[in-house]
């Protein structure tokens, strides 16, 4: 018996000691985000299967694994396929499986791993969901790792701009205002942005995984382990936040009796709802009151993300400098080159990590849109093919996320490629430059940036462009440039990501990303409402040998020497002298 | 005691007869459209407001009047001040005020006035909504219209292209799919498309007022008086269409008991919800499964809405080559210019009526966005000024609407009014133009034709497109190009509208508008996936005097005088001579 089946074996006999025909396990810890620490990688522990994203579905003599597009050949390849029948997430999602092949079956699940939505989904589906006061994989995973245990650390003012009081009354002052006695802060982002803490639970975004509870009055219940807060970070917290261990979350939630409760059902895991009704508090539905104010970035965050983009493009454009001389000699590969940008990174003032795991897709594996090089994958970088580098960084100012697509000679691209890098590259600009009125959403912006691909029968298949943190989660919501986001209203202070792209498979992938602060425009003549435009924060030049200047109209030509000045003119004087004389031939008018 | 004051002394009389304490009177008949026949027009026969949009609420000692914004200044003018509040519909929506001042007070309401959706918002304000068997105003309106008793009439195959039969059992067919019994057919486009039958109940579409109920074995209850279906209609309705008088729709519905029946709350009366609850059927909320295979056009309707709008291009270019020579002599108004445009459309075959009142804008008056011309209003169309000319025609093939602003002259025109108007043709270009994947719907697209205005800081406060139905409502849902729109796809064979615009109030209004028909694009190399494009249906040419050449880029200028080229080619041979001289000289390339 493989170890994959023993575990399988193991988990079932549970089940049935449970008296349950089925169990769900998602690829989620209690936080719901999109990544988790080892201790909460149940999916993977169970199925082999370790991408960011899937479910699976034991039954008693079957057992599903649900993963989306991205992951279906990783799934294959990573799971034992005689113990797993693979199925796609969105084209037959779990709940429509339930509904068909589990009608009336007893269904197990642990409500602090689904979102209240996703619950409500699988209970419509016909199948009998039954919450688990316990996690049935925890009974049978005898080697799991220690959950997260370091210090939860204050982030100063000095970068957070706003001190936890302010902030607190604010969030407060919105559940007033809606007659709210109290929220549920289930997402860890929104306490660490509320409280101004940050900490190290996971690789690349510098969080503390905890919860906790506002009241209207602008006290919060922080559930966080007290070990894990030294007298530093009381301090910092202040009397008005009370520490209490993560276990005494029901108890609290229990003197909530007769309240009303703001709950928002996309960020916080179903058991919440339920605790609460069974406590008698009535549980209202509503965002999270420091999501958007967390999106919209004061002005010391503004001026933190710039001070992080420029270190973070002068590591940037040494890397680039050090690529254009040693990528046609062929003798590095996406790993080493990957390594070296993270080396120069790290040389930055405070630098913490990168961002997200470092994208570096050389020819054909650029066209893998969630590329990640390992030894396994690892190949060189090849004269006269096109280079793909996705990287981020978190510095205690601000996170960076930018792609760059380069050709790397020694030869002249194909005019094909260029044309295509042209069309990519246009689309970019055009949201770049544009200044549209207040109330416009994400949503609205998308097709902006395609209609280049567009007019050619081309297109990518992601959306342009995400929110991202100050000194958190590159991946930041409520606002996102695709159509498939929700329609907020862009609002001065959000950062968000440009970042069209084409990939033609098995051959090479173009992505190019800067990211972009929404700020006030300035009034024009005749102008009657307000306008809101972007400020560009990334400066690195683009690929100059895969631009087809013919294509460029006159205005797309000058919108592009003018960023290649202004990256000449604040990154140039930052750079040792080998790199200024490359970044000064690449930034020079097409 | 003035007529207006008496009128509504004699209602609050019958709501205290009633034990109310409020009324809600809307500009609504049981069939939600856009327009109603005199017979409904209970606001206007109250308040003296002729506004297509509103909502009355008429309290023991106090009375107000909702309104939209386009709204305020012509309710003002027609309301009796000392009598009724002016309220802005969307600034504080009546459920609001209800739950502000009316908290626990009885409001009668008509459940056939309004749909369930915004029963629901009322009932949550916190006032007793009391649904009333009867409509009070009906019992004090002594000299209430008869309602239209016109027969209805047979739409043919020639122009439906789709029969009767095969249409029933495509629409039976989704209710099948879904598990339904029935679906309540309460908007009268859909029985008007489900069934072949048009009529002349409102002035400008041409719709038989009528309800249905259609079953899941594609038969169909018709409610119309048996009075206006001839033996004609009635051999062409078929065996499978049972006529039944409209008083006998609460006993039908009382058969559907243990049934599961589908109701759209957007376009259908609350009544239905509470009658079919009452009946024991249980309401399942779903879309209206007619609205979008009417929104999209079949083969036959395609050909039929092309040769209308050649038709109406006719007339619309006799009328430019006329309006050419008349207007900078200064002799025509608003409304002679208008006479004459319906004059020559009248001449074309099939004509049947205007699609909506005509917005016949001089200078000022362009910029009130929904200006109707009245003999009070009405005034000289004077040399050198700007007019605007927003015209449509129903055509028993199809329905048009069209607007062009035009330049009278003999003068040149200020250059800054050229400038805008050659960005709000930019606009009209860049959707016009536009190649799409499937999937993109019109909230995506709104901004592209947005973006020139919004680079100089302008904008205009209305949609950019609409949906239009084929010898149906100039407005069709579900697809609409707006921000404001449901994010439905785009699909082949709808039709939709594309009119930027720019207004300077008290100074002058622009507006370009054609028909864009949703057709599949022709395949590009490299292109993987579907994609969409637009065949426009609006042969007219734009203003040359206005264009700013300068402004436009080459393939802009190429595109302008490739639609020239083609109104010349197509409409050309169709005019008379002066006519055809004239368009000669419209269509050069620029």
């Amino acid at each position: 018996m493989t170890t994959a089946a023993k575990r399988l074996s193991a988990l079932r006999a549970d089940m049935a000691a449970l008296g349950l025909d089925g169990l769900l396990v998602p690829r989620a810890d209690a936080f719901l985000g999109e990544y988790v620490p080892p201790s909460a990688e149940r999916l993977a522990w169970l199925t082999g299967f370790t991408g960011s994203a899937g479910l699976a579905l034991v039954l008693r003599d079957r057992a599903i694994l649900f993963v989306d597009g991205r992951y279906t050949t990783q799934a294959a390849a990573e799971v034992e396929g005689g113990l797993w029948e693979l199925r796609h997430l969105l084209e037959q999602p779990p709940a429509e499986f339930l509904g068909a092949e589990c009608a009336g079956a007893r269904i197990g699940y642990d409500p602090w791993l689904h979102p209240a939505a996703a619950v409500e989904r699988f209970v419509a589906s016909g199948a009998r969901l039954v919450p688990l006061p316990a996690n049935p994989v925890d009974a049978v995973w005898s080697d799991r790792p220690a959950p997260p245990s370091a210090p939860a650390l204050p982030h100063p003012p000095a970068f957070a701009g706003l001190d936890g009081a302010a902030k607190r009354e604010a969030a407060a002052a919105q559940l007033r205002a809606a007659g709210q006695d109290a929220a549920v802060l289930a997402d860890p982002h929104s306490v660490a942005w509320l409280l101004n803490i940050r900490g190290s639970d996971l690789g690349h975004t510098p969080l503390t995984l905890a919860m906790a509870l506002l009241h209207a009055d602008g006290r919060v219940d922080l559930f966080l382990d007290p070990a894990r807060a030294d007298a530093a970070l009381r301090a910092h917290l202040g009397n008005a936040v009370a520490l209490h261990p993560p276990a005494a979350l029901p108890a609290v939630l229990q003197g909530l009796a007769g309240q009303r409760v703001r709950l928002d059902a996309d960020v916080t895991p179903a058991w919440f709802g339920q605790a609460l009704r069974a406590a008698g508090a009535e549980a209202v539905a509503g965002e999270d009151p420091c999501r958007l104010p967390r999106a919209c970035k004061n002005a010391v965050e503004q001026q933190g993300a710039r001070a992080a983009h420029l270190r973070d493009a002068v590591a940037l454009c040494r890397f680039l400098a050090w690529f254009a001389q040693a990528a046609p000699m062929g003798r590095e590969t996406e790993l080493s080159a990957a390594a070296k940008l993270l080396a120069l990174r790290a040389e930055g003032a405070d630098f913490v990590a990168e961002s997200f795991p470092a994208i570096s897709g050389a020819g054909e594996h650029g066209a893998i849109i969630h590329y990640r090089a390992t030894p396994a994958s690892d190949r060189p970088i090849r004269p006269d093919e096109c280079y793909l580098i996705d990287s981020g960084a978190q510095y205690r100012d601000g996170t960076t996320d930018v792609t760059r697509t380069l050709w790397t000679g020694p030869g002249d691209p194909p005019a094909e490629l260029a044309e295509r890098y042209t069309m990519v590259l246009q689309g970019h600009l055009a949201l770049s430059a544009l200044r549209f009125p207040e109330g416009v959403a994400g949503p609205h912006l998308d097709s902006l940036a395609r209609r280049p691909l567009w007019a050619a029968g081309l297109d990518y298949d992601h959306g342009t462009g995400h929110g991202v943190g100050s000194f958190l989660s590159v991946h930041e919501g409520p606002a996102g440039i695709s159509r498939a986001a929700r329609p907020v209203p862009l609002k001065p202070g959000m950062i968000l990501s440009n970042e069209p792209g084409f990939y033609l498979p098995g051959a090479y992938g173009i992505r190019i990303e800067n990211l972009l602060l929404v700020r006030p425009a300035a009034g024009l003549p005749g102008q009657t409402k307000p306008f809101l435009d972007f400020e560009t924060l990334t400066f690195a030049p683009y690929e100059r040998r895969l631009i087809a200047p013919p294509r460029l109209t006159a205005a797309e030509r000058a919108q592009i020497d003018a960023y290649h000045a202004a990256c000449l003119d604040r990154i140039g004087p930052l750079l040792p002298a080998d790199a200024a004389a490359w970044l000064r031939e690449a930034c020079a008018p097409l």
